[in-house]
């Protein structure tokens, strides 16, 4: 029959350590002590056969994707990481091992962002699924909007783009490991959330592709945006599989879980140079303008106006963007 | 192939009316303004096919019900409902109309304790299921623990218990019309949780049957408990249908939603007058004792110590209980 729901608790919660003060998993809800700041909060959920399967992903990887895309969240905020709840509708089929090997792979991530399991929740269900709740401070005020970006803001994008995508398309394979490496334990940028708040007028995490995220940003934001195609960061490993086509995927990839920022150009400078102290990796791709328009510019040459909606990769031809 | 992700978002925040600031849906996070107090934080899921069915339970049932069971656990630690966040898993074959009655269901009972959906998500998955991360505020060191209880303090219970089980056992049939009111759409006792924060010494919800959920409390507390089986609120449905064994479905139903309450012999008459004077119904039925043993006592006659183990109700015979 398997281990009971508080065995499981037990198995999982194991890996995570001691739970905060004044109360952790145990009572009916977790007791917290009152935030200092504003509370950020976001909930995202992992599912088998959606985000992952069973086949290409281990249950470390599983457990450490379910708390990154959340962080994600956090870290396009500017908010630090507090707590999180996870959870967990298992299927018969997995046992104790395979709950410790989640545990493990999301309470290695928890630690290193100092964020606390403080609850959680187990159900059976026929499809293995994560459903996590994170919460993180700001200060008042401080937090990263989307719409806090402003015409003539420079863009900048954290690490490489893509490379999530191309590690979907090659599970499995022994092709692209760094690719599928990032496919399987995207990094969420929480240091660089935290510090591009001192230089940022708004954020977002790229989670669906750069394209519908920076359409997200300047619908927001109330401006039109200019991209360089041609600056788009990609790795080596982009680069050789998908050579001048490298900028769609990184364009429309997904799963990247980067950070999208709009920096003042006054401040652009400034902003580079504390990334470099943190080493932490930008690339300016683009800016914020005047108007609606989202245009793309070919490393070629003209720039092509977006056409009205963009959801797939399949959609692509040569004139790529979006509303 | 259905609504996007943006219009299912749409239609499922329309029935909540307008989110309070600083920041609702629609940022990666939920910005929220720092608690007053200390911040109760809790998560469950209702499953399709563990929790409800699709043939049993409309759309607004299962709204009400994913949200009720949550606020259920806020209201065993005595917190005022402050906000949530809900991620849905949804099936291929759920359209708009589906979605938007869930919304309609659960923004009711929303409304009905002041509690505002700041963040959600949605995603794609075989089987309909709703996770939500509800969150309430107590005063500092005002949450009703588990373990606050004493031996002496006399055990309360809100409402009837047995409903929700027999409900489960007559769903589709033309019998215990309210029982099954009760399964589809339990009502968590928050105003009672705020009320007994002034009297009682510990507290947990009933969802997963009296004996049990007694069971964590007295563990919880370092007590024992007696009960008396004769006194157990029990519903005129549950007593036609089960006659001398009401006690039995009353004790290890589930799903009742309904309070465990520990208050100190002095303070009963006080808090009896202000559930009278707050029509909230509370029903004595035992005590925390000295020791470690979960004592149930026949309406008839002599007392039955706990055997070790008890999950479900095909385990009862003549002598009830649970370590």
């Amino acid at each position: 029959v398997g281990a009971t729901e508080f065995e499981l608790i037990r198995h999982f919660t194991a890996p995570f350590g001691a739970p905060r003060p004044p109360s952790g998993p145990g009572d009916d809800c977790a007791v917290l002590p009152p935030a200092r700041g504003q509370l950020c909060v976001t909930t995202d959920a992992v599912v088998e056969g959606v985000h992952f399967t069973r086949r290409h992903f281990s249950f470390e990887d599983i457990g450490h994707k379910a708390l990154a895309v959340n962080l994600s969240d956090l870290a396009s905020m500017g908010a630090r990481p507090s707590w999180f709840v996870c959870a967990i509708a298992l299927p018969g089929g997995i046992e104790v091992d395979g709950v410790r090997a989640m545990a493990r792979g999301m309470a290695r991530l928890a630690r290193a962002n100092r964020v606390a399991l403080v609850g959680g929740n187990f159900t059976r269900a026929p499809q293995l699924s994560l459903t996590l709740t994170a919460a993180g401070e700001v200060p008042k005020g401080a937090a990263l909007l989307r719409g806090g970006g402003r015409a003539g803001d420079a863009l900048y994008v954290s690490g490489v783009l893509g490379d999530a995508r191309l590690g979907l398309a090659c599970l499995g394979m022994e092709r692209a490991p760094h690719a599928q490496a990032r496919q399987r334990r995207p990094q969420p940028r929480v240091r660089l959330g935290l510090l591009a708040r001192r230089f940022a007028t708004a954020c977002i995490d790229v989670s669906d592709g750069l394209a519908g995220d920076l359409g997200h940003l300047r619908k927001a934001s109330r401006a039109g945006a200019e991209v360089d195609l041609g600056r788009l960061p990609v790795s080596r490993e982009l680069r050789a599989a998908a050579a001048d086509d490298a900028w769609r995927w990184a364009l429309s990839g997904g799963e990247d879980y980067e950070l999208l920022l709009a920096v003042p150009e006054l401040r652009a400078r400034a902003f580079e140079r504390a990334c470099r102290a943190a080493r932490e990796r930008v690339t300016r791709v683009g800016r914020l303008t005047r108007g609606t328009a989202l245009v793309f510019r070919h490393p070629g040459g003209h720039p092509v106006r977006a056409p009205r909606s963009f959801d797939h990769f399949a959609q692509f031809d040569g004139a790529v963007s979006q509303s």
